[in-house]
Protein backbone atom coordinates (compact mmCIF):
# COMPACT_ATOMS: atom_id res chain seq x y z
CA UNK A 1 0.00 0.00 0.00
CA UNK A 2 1.36 3.74 -1.14
CA UNK A 3 2.12 5.86 1.93
CA UNK A 4 -0.38 8.32 0.29
CA UNK A 5 -3.15 8.14 -1.96
CA UNK A 6 -3.49 11.31 -4.31
CA UNK A 7 -6.06 11.88 -7.23
CA UNK A 8 -4.78 9.39 -9.76
CA UNK A 9 -6.17 6.32 -7.03
CA UNK A 10 -9.62 8.00 -7.76
CA UNK A 11 -11.89 8.76 -10.42
CA UNK A 12 -12.77 11.99 -8.67
CA UNK A 13 -10.77 13.38 -5.65
CA UNK A 14 -10.20 17.07 -3.91
CA UNK A 15 -8.33 18.98 -6.20
CA UNK A 16 -5.75 20.67 -3.63
CA UNK A 17 -3.99 22.83 -6.12
CA UNK A 18 -6.90 24.88 -6.60
CA UNK A 19 -6.35 27.87 -5.30
CA UNK A 20 -10.02 29.49 -5.80
CA UNK A 21 -10.89 26.68 -2.53
CA UNK A 22 -8.75 28.81 -0.14
CA UNK A 23 -7.30 31.87 0.98
CA UNK A 24 -4.87 33.02 2.75
CA UNK A 25 -5.25 34.81 6.06
CA UNK A 26 -2.56 36.12 8.68
CA UNK A 27 -2.78 36.59 12.32
CA UNK A 28 -1.00 35.74 15.71
CA UNK A 29 -0.15 32.44 17.23
CA UNK A 30 -0.01 31.71 20.95
CA UNK A 31 3.47 32.95 21.41
CA UNK A 32 2.22 36.22 19.44
CA UNK A 33 4.59 35.53 16.91
CA UNK A 34 3.01 36.06 13.32
CA UNK A 35 1.85 33.35 11.58
CA UNK A 36 -0.16 32.83 8.19
CA UNK A 37 -2.74 29.90 7.80
CA UNK A 38 -4.40 28.56 4.48
CA UNK A 39 -8.07 28.85 5.43
CA UNK A 40 -10.96 26.73 3.32
CA UNK A 41 -13.39 29.60 1.21
CA UNK A 42 -16.70 29.26 2.09
CA UNK A 43 -19.33 31.01 -0.47
CA UNK A 44 -23.04 31.39 -1.23
CA UNK A 45 -24.40 28.94 -3.99
CA UNK A 46 -28.37 29.79 -5.32
CA UNK A 47 -29.57 27.03 -6.38
CA UNK A 48 -33.02 27.08 -9.21
CA UNK A 49 -35.10 24.28 -10.65
CA UNK A 50 -36.34 25.68 -14.21
CA UNK A 51 -37.63 29.43 -13.14
CA UNK A 52 -37.88 28.19 -9.18
CA UNK A 53 -35.44 29.69 -6.81
CA UNK A 54 -34.88 26.88 -4.67
CA UNK A 55 -31.55 27.02 -1.78
CA UNK A 56 -29.19 29.39 -0.98
CA UNK A 57 -26.50 27.33 -0.03
CA UNK A 58 -22.96 27.95 1.76
CA UNK A 59 -20.29 25.53 -0.07
CA UNK A 60 -16.18 25.70 -1.14
CA UNK A 61 -17.51 25.75 -4.81
CA UNK A 62 -16.27 22.96 -6.10
CA UNK A 63 -18.01 20.95 -8.17
CA UNK A 64 -21.66 23.16 -8.15
CA UNK A 65 -23.49 21.35 -10.75
CA UNK A 66 -22.89 18.18 -9.27
CA UNK A 67 -23.92 19.50 -5.79
CA UNK A 68 -27.30 21.49 -7.70
CA UNK A 69 -28.51 17.87 -9.33
CA UNK A 70 -27.20 15.81 -6.09
CA UNK A 71 -29.16 18.24 -3.60
CA UNK A 72 -32.16 18.56 -6.04
CA UNK A 73 -32.37 14.55 -6.35
CA UNK A 74 -31.49 14.27 -2.58
CA UNK A 75 -34.59 16.65 -1.82
CA UNK A 76 -37.11 14.61 -4.33
CA UNK A 77 -37.11 17.75 -6.00
CA UNK A 78 -35.83 15.66 -9.70
CA UNK A 79 -36.37 12.33 -10.16
CA UNK A 80 -33.57 9.36 -11.69
CA UNK A 81 -35.87 9.91 -15.10
CA UNK A 82 -35.96 13.41 -15.01
CA UNK A 83 -34.54 14.48 -18.27
CA UNK A 84 -31.79 17.31 -17.50
CA UNK A 85 -31.98 19.62 -20.34
CA UNK A 86 -29.02 21.36 -18.87
CA UNK A 87 -27.16 22.50 -16.10
CA UNK A 88 -25.79 25.84 -16.08
CA UNK A 89 -23.77 27.53 -13.51
CA UNK A 90 -22.82 31.31 -13.32
CA UNK A 91 -19.58 31.95 -11.36
CA UNK A 92 -20.70 35.65 -11.18
CA UNK A 93 -23.60 35.35 -9.98
CA UNK A 94 -23.00 32.18 -8.10
CA UNK A 95 -25.91 30.32 -9.13
CA UNK A 96 -26.46 27.22 -10.81
CA UNK A 97 -29.89 26.60 -12.90
CA UNK A 98 -30.65 22.99 -13.35
CA UNK A 99 -33.57 22.92 -16.44
CA UNK A 100 -35.78 19.40 -16.59
CA UNK A 101 -37.90 18.51 -20.05
CA UNK A 102 -40.90 18.20 -17.49
CA UNK A 103 -42.34 20.69 -15.58
CA UNK A 104 -41.75 19.35 -12.12
CA UNK A 105 -43.99 18.40 -9.26
CA UNK A 106 -41.81 20.12 -7.17
CA UNK A 107 -42.28 23.95 -8.75
CA UNK A 108 -46.42 23.52 -8.31
CA UNK A 109 -46.28 21.79 -4.30
CA UNK A 110 -44.03 24.68 -3.25
CA UNK A 111 -45.99 27.26 -4.48
CA UNK A 112 -48.81 25.87 -2.76
CA UNK A 113 -46.46 25.46 0.52
CA UNK A 114 -45.57 28.82 0.71
CA UNK A 115 -48.90 30.52 0.01
CA UNK A 116 -50.16 28.93 3.32
CA UNK A 117 -47.05 28.28 5.41
CA UNK A 118 -44.33 31.33 4.71
CA UNK A 119 -41.37 29.40 4.63
CA UNK A 120 -40.09 26.42 2.65
CA UNK A 121 -37.41 25.06 5.15
CA UNK A 122 -40.40 22.62 7.16
CA UNK A 123 -41.40 22.07 3.44
CA UNK A 124 -38.05 21.02 1.90
CA UNK A 125 -37.51 18.61 5.12
CA UNK A 126 -41.12 16.94 4.77
CA UNK A 127 -40.24 16.04 1.12
CA UNK A 128 -36.81 13.99 1.81
CA UNK A 129 -39.03 12.01 3.64
CA UNK A 130 -41.11 11.39 0.62
CA UNK A 131 -40.56 8.24 -1.19
CA UNK A 132 -38.75 6.49 1.80
CA UNK A 133 -41.29 3.65 2.22
CA UNK A 134 -40.75 2.50 -1.27
CA UNK A 135 -36.82 2.11 -0.76
CA UNK A 136 -35.47 -1.29 -0.83
CA UNK A 137 -31.73 -1.50 -0.15
CA UNK A 138 -30.38 -4.65 -1.84
CA UNK A 139 -29.01 -7.78 0.36
CA UNK A 140 -24.99 -6.65 -0.54
CA UNK A 141 -21.97 -7.63 1.84
CA UNK A 142 -19.33 -5.72 3.23
CA UNK A 143 -16.18 -7.07 5.33
CA UNK A 144 -14.13 -5.76 8.13
CA UNK A 145 -11.38 -6.21 6.00
CA UNK A 146 -12.47 -3.90 3.46
CA UNK A 147 -13.28 -1.30 5.86
CA UNK A 148 -9.84 -1.04 7.51
CA UNK A 149 -8.47 -0.77 4.09
CA UNK A 150 -10.77 2.05 3.24
CA UNK A 151 -10.24 3.42 6.72
CA UNK A 152 -6.60 3.76 5.63
CA UNK A 153 -6.46 4.82 2.24
CA UNK A 154 -9.02 7.69 2.81
CA UNK A 155 -7.00 9.32 6.38
CA UNK A 156 -4.11 8.85 3.85
CA UNK A 157 -5.61 10.60 0.50
CA UNK A 158 -4.18 14.47 0.11
CA UNK A 159 -7.60 15.97 1.37
CA UNK A 160 -8.35 19.61 1.68
CA UNK A 161 -9.01 18.65 5.03
CA UNK A 162 -5.06 18.00 5.77
CA UNK A 163 -4.48 20.79 3.93
CA UNK A 164 -6.41 23.55 5.49
CA UNK A 165 -9.21 21.47 7.77
CA UNK A 166 -12.70 22.57 8.53
CA UNK A 167 -14.01 20.82 6.33
CA UNK A 168 -16.60 17.24 6.25
CA UNK A 169 -15.31 14.56 3.39
CA UNK A 170 -17.61 11.98 1.92
CA UNK A 171 -16.10 9.20 -0.24
CA UNK A 172 -17.91 6.77 -2.10
CA UNK A 173 -16.40 3.58 -2.01
CA UNK A 174 -16.51 0.05 -4.01
CA UNK A 175 -15.21 -3.14 -1.90
CA UNK A 176 -12.02 -1.89 -0.63
CA UNK A 177 -11.40 0.91 -3.32
CA UNK A 178 -12.21 4.58 -2.51
CA UNK A 179 -13.92 6.08 -6.15
CA UNK A 180 -15.24 9.40 -5.54
CA UNK A 181 -13.82 11.37 -2.48
CA UNK A 182 -16.09 15.08 -1.88
CA UNK A 183 -15.15 17.88 0.60
CA UNK A 184 -17.41 20.68 1.86
CA UNK A 185 -17.81 22.58 4.77
CA UNK A 186 -21.33 20.95 5.40
CA UNK A 187 -20.74 17.45 5.42
CA UNK A 188 -24.71 17.07 3.33
CA UNK A 189 -23.32 19.20 0.55
CA UNK A 190 -20.38 16.31 0.09
CA UNK A 191 -22.70 13.92 0.20
CA UNK A 192 -24.91 15.87 -2.67
CA UNK A 193 -21.71 16.38 -4.57
CA UNK A 194 -21.41 12.33 -4.68
CA UNK A 195 -25.23 11.78 -5.61
CA UNK A 196 -24.93 14.56 -8.33
CA UNK A 197 -21.62 12.82 -9.81
CA UNK A 198 -23.71 9.17 -9.60
CA UNK A 199 -26.57 10.30 -11.22
CA UNK A 200 -24.51 12.62 -14.08
CA UNK A 201 -21.99 9.63 -14.72
CA UNK A 202 -24.94 6.44 -14.39
CA UNK A 203 -22.94 5.00 -11.42
CA UNK A 204 -25.15 2.50 -10.14
CA UNK A 205 -25.61 2.54 -5.93
CA UNK A 206 -26.15 -1.23 -4.84
CA UNK A 207 -22.52 -2.48 -4.63
CA UNK A 208 -21.45 0.86 -3.07
CA UNK A 209 -20.47 2.49 0.60
CA UNK A 210 -20.51 5.28 1.83
CA UNK A 211 -18.17 6.85 3.90
CA UNK A 212 -18.87 10.26 5.65
CA UNK A 213 -16.42 11.66 8.54
CA UNK A 214 -19.76 13.33 9.59
CA UNK A 215 -22.13 12.19 12.37
CA UNK A 216 -24.99 9.69 11.33
CA UNK A 217 -27.62 12.07 11.93
CA UNK A 218 -31.21 11.05 10.21
CA UNK A 219 -30.74 13.39 6.98
CA UNK A 220 -27.63 11.89 6.56
CA UNK A 221 -29.64 8.39 6.45
CA UNK A 222 -32.32 9.58 4.05
CA UNK A 223 -30.08 11.14 1.92
CA UNK A 224 -28.01 7.58 1.29
CA UNK A 225 -31.62 5.75 1.30
CA UNK A 226 -32.53 7.99 -1.17
CA UNK A 227 -29.02 7.54 -3.09
CA UNK A 228 -29.97 3.93 -3.08
CA UNK A 229 -26.30 3.10 -0.98
CA UNK A 230 -26.86 0.20 1.55
CA UNK A 231 -24.27 0.86 3.72
CA UNK A 232 -23.13 3.85 5.66
CA UNK A 233 -19.68 4.54 7.34
CA UNK A 234 -18.63 6.87 9.45
CA UNK A 235 -16.01 7.89 12.31
CA UNK A 236 -17.96 10.05 13.93
CA UNK A 237 -21.58 9.21 15.76
CA UNK A 238 -25.30 8.06 15.61
CA UNK A 239 -27.96 10.14 16.86
CA UNK A 240 -31.05 8.21 17.38
CA UNK A 241 -33.37 8.72 14.52
CA UNK A 242 -30.43 8.19 12.32
CA UNK A 243 -30.39 4.79 13.57
CA UNK A 244 -34.27 4.26 14.39
CA UNK A 245 -34.67 5.34 10.29
CA UNK A 246 -31.71 2.98 9.19
CA UNK A 247 -33.00 0.41 10.78
CA UNK A 248 -36.62 0.81 8.92
CA UNK A 249 -34.76 1.31 5.47
CA UNK A 250 -32.86 -2.15 6.39
CA UNK A 251 -29.28 0.24 6.04
CA UNK A 252 -26.20 -0.95 7.64
CA UNK A 253 -25.02 1.85 9.67
CA UNK A 254 -21.68 1.73 11.03
CA UNK A 255 -20.39 4.36 13.02
CA UNK A 256 -17.24 5.50 15.67
CA UNK A 257 -15.04 3.55 13.53
CA UNK A 258 -11.71 4.72 15.16
CA UNK A 259 -8.42 2.08 14.72
CA UNK A 260 -9.54 -1.06 14.29
CA UNK A 261 -13.13 -0.25 16.33
CA UNK A 262 -16.61 0.37 15.26
CA UNK A 263 -20.27 0.12 16.21
CA UNK A 264 -22.63 -1.37 13.95
CA UNK A 265 -26.41 -0.44 14.73
CA UNK A 266 -28.29 -1.03 12.01
CA UNK A 267 -28.30 -4.03 9.21
CA UNK A 268 -25.58 -6.40 10.64
CA UNK A 269 -26.29 -8.88 8.64
CA UNK A 270 -24.27 -7.01 6.02
CA UNK A 271 -21.11 -7.47 7.91
CA UNK A 272 -18.69 -10.33 7.37
CA UNK A 273 -15.91 -10.09 10.30
CA UNK A 274 -12.78 -11.48 7.97
CA UNK A 275 -10.24 -9.49 9.52
CA UNK A 276 -8.26 -11.13 12.85
CA UNK A 277 -8.15 -8.58 15.15
CA UNK A 278 -4.74 -8.86 17.58
CA UNK B 1 -9.33 23.27 40.64
CA UNK B 2 -11.82 20.52 40.77
CA UNK B 3 -11.43 17.26 38.44
CA UNK B 4 -14.93 17.50 36.98
CA UNK B 5 -17.37 20.52 36.64
CA UNK B 6 -20.58 20.26 36.94
CA UNK B 7 -23.87 21.75 37.39
CA UNK B 8 -23.33 24.06 39.76
CA UNK B 9 -20.68 25.29 38.81
CA UNK B 10 -22.60 26.94 35.87
CA UNK B 11 -26.16 28.95 35.92
CA UNK B 12 -27.10 26.92 33.39
CA UNK B 13 -25.67 24.15 31.79
CA UNK B 14 -26.98 20.26 30.14
CA UNK B 15 -28.97 17.99 32.05
CA UNK B 16 -27.00 14.94 31.73
CA UNK B 17 -29.73 13.00 33.91
CA UNK B 18 -32.45 14.09 31.39
CA UNK B 19 -33.18 10.28 29.78
CA UNK B 20 -35.08 12.20 27.32
CA UNK B 21 -32.24 13.35 25.71
CA UNK B 22 -30.13 10.03 24.86
CA UNK B 23 -32.22 6.70 23.97
CA UNK B 24 -30.24 3.01 24.28
CA UNK B 25 -29.52 1.52 21.20
CA UNK B 26 -28.09 -2.06 20.66
CA UNK B 27 -26.18 -3.29 18.09
CA UNK B 28 -22.46 -4.85 17.37
CA UNK B 29 -19.09 -4.01 17.99
CA UNK B 30 -15.65 -4.55 16.11
CA UNK B 31 -15.49 -8.14 17.51
CA UNK B 32 -19.36 -8.80 16.63
CA UNK B 33 -20.23 -8.85 20.18
CA UNK B 34 -23.97 -7.24 20.96
CA UNK B 35 -23.35 -3.94 22.38
CA UNK B 36 -25.75 -1.02 23.70
CA UNK B 37 -25.14 2.70 23.66
CA UNK B 38 -26.32 5.86 24.42
CA UNK B 39 -27.03 8.09 21.70
CA UNK B 40 -28.60 11.75 21.35
CA UNK B 41 -32.00 12.11 20.59
CA UNK B 42 -33.36 14.30 17.67
CA UNK B 43 -36.17 15.49 16.88
CA UNK B 44 -37.78 18.24 14.63
CA UNK B 45 -39.04 21.27 16.28
CA UNK B 46 -41.44 23.78 14.46
CA UNK B 47 -41.14 27.97 15.68
CA UNK B 48 -43.75 30.22 14.75
CA UNK B 49 -43.30 34.25 14.94
CA UNK B 50 -47.08 35.02 15.92
CA UNK B 51 -49.11 33.69 13.03
CA UNK B 52 -46.19 33.03 10.82
CA UNK B 53 -44.45 29.29 10.29
CA UNK B 54 -41.08 30.17 10.21
CA UNK B 55 -38.77 27.28 10.12
CA UNK B 56 -38.17 23.36 11.40
CA UNK B 57 -35.32 22.71 12.90
CA UNK B 58 -34.14 19.45 13.68
CA UNK B 59 -32.68 19.69 18.04
CA UNK B 60 -32.04 17.68 20.51
CA UNK B 61 -35.26 18.94 22.40
CA UNK B 62 -33.82 21.27 25.54
CA UNK B 63 -34.77 24.75 25.93
CA UNK B 64 -37.16 24.51 23.28
CA UNK B 65 -38.27 28.28 23.66
CA UNK B 66 -34.74 29.52 24.32
CA UNK B 67 -33.79 28.29 21.01
CA UNK B 68 -36.71 29.69 19.68
CA UNK B 69 -35.99 33.05 20.76
CA UNK B 70 -32.25 32.88 20.05
CA UNK B 71 -32.77 31.21 16.75
CA UNK B 72 -36.04 34.98 15.48
CA UNK B 73 -33.54 37.11 17.19
CA UNK B 74 -30.09 35.76 15.46
CA UNK B 75 -31.91 36.08 12.36
CA UNK B 76 -33.24 39.83 12.98
CA UNK B 77 -36.95 38.60 12.89
CA UNK B 78 -37.15 39.68 16.56
CA UNK B 79 -35.45 42.88 17.91
CA UNK B 80 -34.38 43.14 21.44
CA UNK B 81 -36.82 45.91 22.01
CA UNK B 82 -39.93 43.72 21.16
CA UNK B 83 -41.55 43.45 23.97
CA UNK B 84 -42.86 38.96 24.27
CA UNK B 85 -45.94 38.59 24.77
CA UNK B 86 -45.71 34.56 25.40
CA UNK B 87 -43.64 32.05 24.27
CA UNK B 88 -45.59 28.56 24.22
CA UNK B 89 -44.26 25.48 23.70
CA UNK B 90 -46.17 22.44 23.06
CA UNK B 91 -44.30 18.84 23.17
CA UNK B 92 -47.10 16.91 21.35
CA UNK B 93 -46.80 18.99 18.62
CA UNK B 94 -43.53 19.79 18.89
CA UNK B 95 -43.99 23.48 17.63
CA UNK B 96 -42.97 26.74 19.91
CA UNK B 97 -45.21 29.45 19.13
CA UNK B 98 -43.56 33.01 20.13
CA UNK B 99 -45.95 35.89 20.38
CA UNK B 100 -44.84 39.85 19.87
CA UNK B 101 -47.09 43.09 21.23
CA UNK B 102 -46.38 44.78 17.77
CA UNK B 103 -46.34 43.22 13.85
CA UNK B 104 -43.25 42.53 13.06
CA UNK B 105 -41.66 43.52 9.42
CA UNK B 106 -40.30 40.27 9.12
CA UNK B 107 -43.78 38.61 8.47
CA UNK B 108 -44.97 41.16 5.63
CA UNK B 109 -41.46 40.46 4.53
CA UNK B 110 -41.12 37.25 4.52
CA UNK B 111 -44.89 36.82 2.93
CA UNK B 112 -43.83 39.89 0.02
CA UNK B 113 -40.17 37.56 -0.68
CA UNK B 114 -41.53 34.23 -0.68
CA UNK B 115 -44.33 35.39 -3.57
CA UNK B 116 -41.31 36.53 -5.73
CA UNK B 117 -38.89 33.59 -4.92
CA UNK B 118 -40.73 30.88 -3.58
CA UNK B 119 -38.56 29.99 -0.75
CA UNK B 120 -37.48 31.31 2.53
CA UNK B 121 -33.88 29.61 3.03
CA UNK B 122 -32.38 32.81 0.72
CA UNK B 123 -34.58 34.99 2.76
CA UNK B 124 -33.40 33.90 5.73
CA UNK B 125 -29.70 34.09 5.06
CA UNK B 126 -30.00 37.61 3.73
CA UNK B 127 -31.65 38.91 6.76
CA UNK B 128 -28.87 37.46 8.66
CA UNK B 129 -26.50 40.06 7.17
CA UNK B 130 -28.95 43.03 7.80
CA UNK B 131 -27.68 45.12 10.73
CA UNK B 132 -24.42 44.04 10.52
CA UNK B 133 -22.96 47.46 9.50
CA UNK B 134 -24.59 49.22 12.76
CA UNK B 135 -22.66 46.70 15.03
CA UNK B 136 -20.20 48.10 17.25
CA UNK B 137 -18.58 45.77 19.38
CA UNK B 138 -16.70 47.15 22.44
CA UNK B 139 -13.17 47.17 23.46
CA UNK B 140 -13.05 44.48 26.27
CA UNK B 141 -9.85 42.62 26.61
CA UNK B 142 -9.03 38.76 26.90
CA UNK B 143 -6.19 37.25 28.82
CA UNK B 144 -4.56 33.66 27.33
CA UNK B 145 -4.74 32.49 30.85
CA UNK B 146 -8.24 33.29 30.51
CA UNK B 147 -8.52 31.12 27.98
CA UNK B 148 -6.27 28.17 29.10
CA UNK B 149 -8.28 27.82 32.45
CA UNK B 150 -11.53 28.19 30.32
CA UNK B 151 -10.64 25.06 27.94
CA UNK B 152 -9.95 22.81 30.85
CA UNK B 153 -13.06 24.00 32.99
CA UNK B 154 -15.27 23.24 29.68
CA UNK B 155 -13.54 20.19 29.02
CA UNK B 156 -13.75 18.33 31.97
CA UNK B 157 -17.61 19.55 32.57
CA UNK B 158 -20.43 16.77 32.59
CA UNK B 159 -21.53 17.10 29.30
CA UNK B 160 -23.89 15.08 26.86
CA UNK B 161 -20.78 15.21 24.76
CA UNK B 162 -18.68 13.21 27.51
CA UNK B 163 -21.73 10.50 27.58
CA UNK B 164 -23.49 10.34 24.24
CA UNK B 165 -21.17 12.03 21.52
CA UNK B 166 -22.54 13.42 18.43
CA UNK B 167 -23.25 16.67 19.73
CA UNK B 168 -21.89 20.18 19.57
CA UNK B 169 -21.39 22.54 22.38
CA UNK B 170 -21.19 26.15 23.08
CA UNK B 171 -20.44 28.47 26.09
CA UNK B 172 -20.96 31.90 27.04
CA UNK B 173 -18.14 33.05 29.85
CA UNK B 174 -16.64 35.72 31.53
CA UNK B 175 -13.09 36.03 32.05
CA UNK B 176 -11.97 32.37 33.50
CA UNK B 177 -15.74 31.35 34.36
CA UNK B 178 -18.12 29.57 32.03
CA UNK B 179 -21.37 30.43 33.06
CA UNK B 180 -24.21 28.89 30.60
CA UNK B 181 -23.18 25.81 28.99
CA UNK B 182 -25.27 24.40 25.67
CA UNK B 183 -25.28 21.72 23.68
CA UNK B 184 -27.18 20.66 20.37
CA UNK B 185 -26.98 18.36 17.04
CA UNK B 186 -26.60 21.25 15.31
CA UNK B 187 -23.80 23.96 15.99
CA UNK B 188 -26.06 26.65 15.27
CA UNK B 189 -28.76 25.67 17.49
CA UNK B 190 -26.53 25.70 20.93
CA UNK B 191 -25.21 29.35 20.10
CA UNK B 192 -28.90 29.99 19.13
CA UNK B 193 -30.02 28.46 22.90
CA UNK B 194 -27.26 30.74 24.30
CA UNK B 195 -28.69 33.80 22.81
CA UNK B 196 -32.31 33.34 23.73
CA UNK B 197 -31.13 32.89 27.41
CA UNK B 198 -29.52 35.98 27.03
CA UNK B 199 -32.33 37.71 26.14
CA UNK B 200 -34.86 36.22 28.19
CA UNK B 201 -32.76 36.87 31.86
CA UNK B 202 -31.38 40.26 30.50
CA UNK B 203 -27.47 39.04 30.47
CA UNK B 204 -25.28 41.66 28.58
CA UNK B 205 -22.93 40.90 26.23
CA UNK B 206 -20.07 43.20 26.23
CA UNK B 207 -18.08 41.99 28.89
CA UNK B 208 -18.06 37.72 27.63
CA UNK B 209 -16.87 35.14 25.44
CA UNK B 210 -18.29 32.99 23.35
CA UNK B 211 -16.98 29.57 23.28
CA UNK B 212 -17.60 26.89 20.89
CA UNK B 213 -16.56 23.20 19.75
CA UNK B 214 -17.57 23.93 16.10
CA UNK B 215 -16.17 25.27 12.96
CA UNK B 216 -15.90 29.35 13.04
CA UNK B 217 -17.99 29.97 9.68
CA UNK B 218 -19.35 33.22 8.23
CA UNK B 219 -23.14 32.00 10.24
CA UNK B 220 -21.26 31.75 13.66
CA UNK B 221 -19.72 34.65 13.69
CA UNK B 222 -22.96 36.59 12.30
CA UNK B 223 -24.76 35.03 15.35
CA UNK B 224 -22.03 36.46 17.95
CA UNK B 225 -22.26 39.95 16.67
CA UNK B 226 -25.92 39.77 16.36
CA UNK B 227 -25.48 38.94 20.06
CA UNK B 228 -22.85 41.58 20.76
CA UNK B 229 -19.92 39.07 22.21
CA UNK B 230 -16.83 40.82 20.62
CA UNK B 231 -14.75 37.47 21.46
CA UNK B 232 -15.36 34.36 20.06
CA UNK B 233 -13.38 31.27 20.54
CA UNK B 234 -13.15 27.65 19.29
CA UNK B 235 -11.05 24.49 19.20
CA UNK B 236 -11.86 24.07 15.75
CA UNK B 237 -10.86 25.24 12.32
CA UNK B 238 -11.60 28.72 10.28
CA UNK B 239 -13.13 29.42 6.94
CA UNK B 240 -11.83 32.70 4.85
CA UNK B 241 -15.25 34.41 4.92
CA UNK B 242 -16.01 33.77 8.60
CA UNK B 243 -12.55 35.37 9.05
CA UNK B 244 -12.98 38.40 6.80
CA UNK B 245 -16.27 38.98 8.54
CA UNK B 246 -14.65 38.83 12.00
CA UNK B 247 -12.14 41.33 10.74
CA UNK B 248 -14.90 43.94 9.36
CA UNK B 249 -16.71 43.85 12.57
CA UNK B 250 -13.75 43.67 14.89
CA UNK B 251 -14.61 40.76 16.54
CA UNK B 252 -11.54 38.34 18.14
CA UNK B 253 -11.34 35.18 16.62
CA UNK B 254 -9.51 32.62 18.24
CA UNK B 255 -9.38 29.15 16.34
CA UNK B 256 -7.49 25.75 16.66
CA UNK B 257 -7.52 26.10 20.28
CA UNK B 258 -5.54 22.53 21.51
CA UNK B 259 -3.80 22.96 24.21
CA UNK B 260 -1.48 25.76 24.96
CA UNK B 261 -2.28 26.18 21.11
CA UNK B 262 -3.97 28.38 19.25
CA UNK B 263 -4.50 30.94 15.96
CA UNK B 264 -6.04 34.65 16.27
CA UNK B 265 -6.98 35.69 13.09
CA UNK B 266 -8.99 38.62 13.54
CA UNK B 267 -9.27 41.47 16.37
CA UNK B 268 -5.52 40.56 18.15
CA UNK B 269 -5.81 43.76 19.97
CA UNK B 270 -7.85 42.31 22.70
CA UNK B 271 -5.67 39.84 23.30
CA UNK B 272 -2.87 39.67 26.51
CA UNK B 273 -0.17 37.53 26.57
CA UNK B 274 0.17 36.81 30.69
CA UNK B 275 0.62 33.09 30.66
CA UNK B 276 4.13 31.85 30.42
CA UNK B 277 4.19 29.17 27.98
CA UNK B 278 6.63 26.36 29.22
Amino acid sequence: MPTRFSSKDYLLSPNISNTNLFGQVSGIDHNGVKTTLDVIEEQPLTIYLNSQEVVTAMTIGDYPEYLAIGFLYNQRMLKQEDELLSVEFDPELDVVVVRTDRHTDFEAKLQKKTRTSGCAIGTVFGDMMEGLDDISLPDSKITTSWMYSLATKISRTDSLYLKVGAIHGTVLCKKSEPICYMEDVGRHNAVDKISGWMISEGIKADDKILYTTGRLTSEMVIKTAHMGIPILISRSGFTAWGVELAKKLNMTLIGRMKGQRFCCLSGEQRLIFDFKLK
